[in-house]
């Protein structure tokens, strides 16, 4: 007992050494039969696998980890669609890890990956994340990372990302061109990269359109609604509100339009709204939502075929590159159209 | 090599041969010194697991999946994070799988658990589920499923559900009271118990009030949101159409305010309207939206705390027995308050 190897296995099989090692790790390079066969005679001989080995931990699971910061957002929801779409097709399993934008608890969840629980990984991360250490020791194990709309710059990987600084400028060039003088940027984070490079776009409209900006018109909002609410309105009482207002991120939206209406504002008359977001209910607000929509299911869908094409190879190589998909300006009532 | 048992190693460590075991399987019940210890002296001696045994199979991965329909639905998002504040406080991770309301998917993904990915189950089923044995296998295996919102009557295990039957009846006698006379029911699916209890409400309501009901009142809408704003566009055509539309979906409110929208339809003069729904923006619709609104964060915190329960005994076992959280009605514009 314990002296059959993967050797002697091969051998009676009369296949390679490298196909059996891979049959007994379920991959999907050896056919359901030759895999049969392989784990029979492996039972038969009383075959046992040294348990600390790094070859069963790099056992092709089947599986993928999409690493997001909440469900509660339509575009994460959306792109998760776009990822399930592209993993069915392939016969794996998705399985979402949900931050809830908390570093630790992402710093926790990738540190799981390492006992080799996943094939691949693709993830957007927290809005606390500004380090990407953790990241980067998955990607050591030979697990290949992808990341999708919220990246790390610091690591050389493939991204797949929207257009987020043009989509900021568009969006701050619509409301001056509907007459807005003072334009509010609402965000929830300052480390994010899609956080700044929207707020760039802003800063930039701004600049090319010769208006001034003060330091009050970029307010930091949170993740709590109550919290927001409370920014939102005192942001709205004060003497110099703003009449045009961005929100970046899709949470925001309604605490905008909760403290319009408490304070007697009316939306697109005295402050117009732009709202980065893919929510259907868009059309149905009252007045209808003038939006950025990103192409999150596709997004989603692209970030996975390049996550796959890694797991094609046999080292799981990752290209470097950033794939933009660009978003859309839909235009509607709230900014008085 | 290879002649080392789990036997050898309690003797020398002094331990019991279930101490040493559940040490390797990395159990909660055992300390992390202790498992340091096991480990260290299973390394120096040499000792390999079987890796075709049932125990290797079981191990305490500290992981809980969440097999889901979908997550772009508040009540599913909102679940979530109370099953999460639950998994977090026990220092579990938490795997979220998505059948996209496919029967077929469902049953691929609990044949998946079957090797021992997770230590136990919290399920929502899919529309199209309507046979359980791919859950009761599950269970047989010694991990423990508790259900929660979309149950499965056939099966004795722990469910948390809410008040579905009362709601339905709620919703109806709301309509009833502000005036409709003739009111539609619309769902997704024939199968759910969550739809059938609402209907049953529904028709118990209209019963108790002495209102007529034709067959064509109950309408079944699809997943297609193009396809449901067709249908839902078609009734509203119709001579007879509905005075009230209770959506016992989410996903079915945008297409009623839509084909209202195109159709010239007034809500709550020509149509009022009620929906199961948690949206955060059922306050800013055109007009509010009067809801059901169900206890989501809470039965998903209830469900976990089921489930650990159950974790915690060394036998898994789960009490058969039904939580009920009653939802609550909230009521604003759409049905003309």
């Amino acid at each position: 007992m314990g002296n059959t190897t993967i050797k002697i296995l091969a051998k009676e099989l009369n296949l390679s050494v490298a196909s059996v090692s891979k049959a007994l790790r379920d991959s999907h390079e050896i056919s359901h039969e030759t895999k049969q066969k392989v784990l029979a005679l492996a039972r038969k001989m009383n075959y046992v696998p040294n348990p600390y080995a790094s070859s069963l931990r790099r056992r092709v699971s089947k599986t993928i980890a999409v690493v997001l910061p909440e469900v509660a957002d339509s575009f994460f929801s959306l792109a998760i669609n776009g990822i399930e779409s592209i993993a069915e097709e392939r016969g794996y399993h998705v399985l979402i890890y949900l931050t809830h934008e908390s570093f630790a608890r992402e710093k926790a969840i990738l540190n799981e990956f390492k006992s080799g629980r996943v094939d691949g990984i693709l993830i957007s991360v927290s809005g606390e994340t500004c380090d990407s250490s953790h990241i980067k020791e998955v990607a050591a194990e030979g697990i290949p990372v992808v990341f999708f709309d919220r990246i790390c710059e610091d690591i050389e990987t493939a991204r797949v990302v929207t257009d987020d600084f043009e989509s900021g400028y568009v969006a701050a060039a619509h409301l001056i061109e509907k007459g807005c003088k003072k334009i509010a940027f609402l965000s929830t984070s300052t480390s994010l990269s899609i956080s700044n490079n929207r707020m760039q776009g802003y800063k930039k409209a701004l600049k090319d359109h010769k208006m001034k900006m003060s330091g009050h018109d970029i307010v930091l909002c949170g993740n709590d609604p109550d919290e927001n609410y409370r920014i939102i309105k005192n942001l709205l009482k004060k003497k110099q509100r703003p009449d045009g207002i961005i929100a970046s991120v899709e949470k925001l939206t309604a605490a905008v339009y909760l403290a319009c209406k408490d304070l007697t504002l009316t939306i697109p008359k005295n402050v117009k709204l732009i709202s980065f977001t893919n929510l259907p209910t868009a059309l149905i607000l009252n007045p209808p939502l003038t939006t950025i929509t990103q192409p999150a299911f596709e997004m989603g869908k692209t970030a996975a075929a390049v996550l796959f094409t890694a797991l094609g190879k046999s080292n799981n190589e990752l290209k470097e590159e950033t794939v933009v998909i660009p978003s859309t300006l839909t235009v509607r009532s709230s900014t008085g159209c």
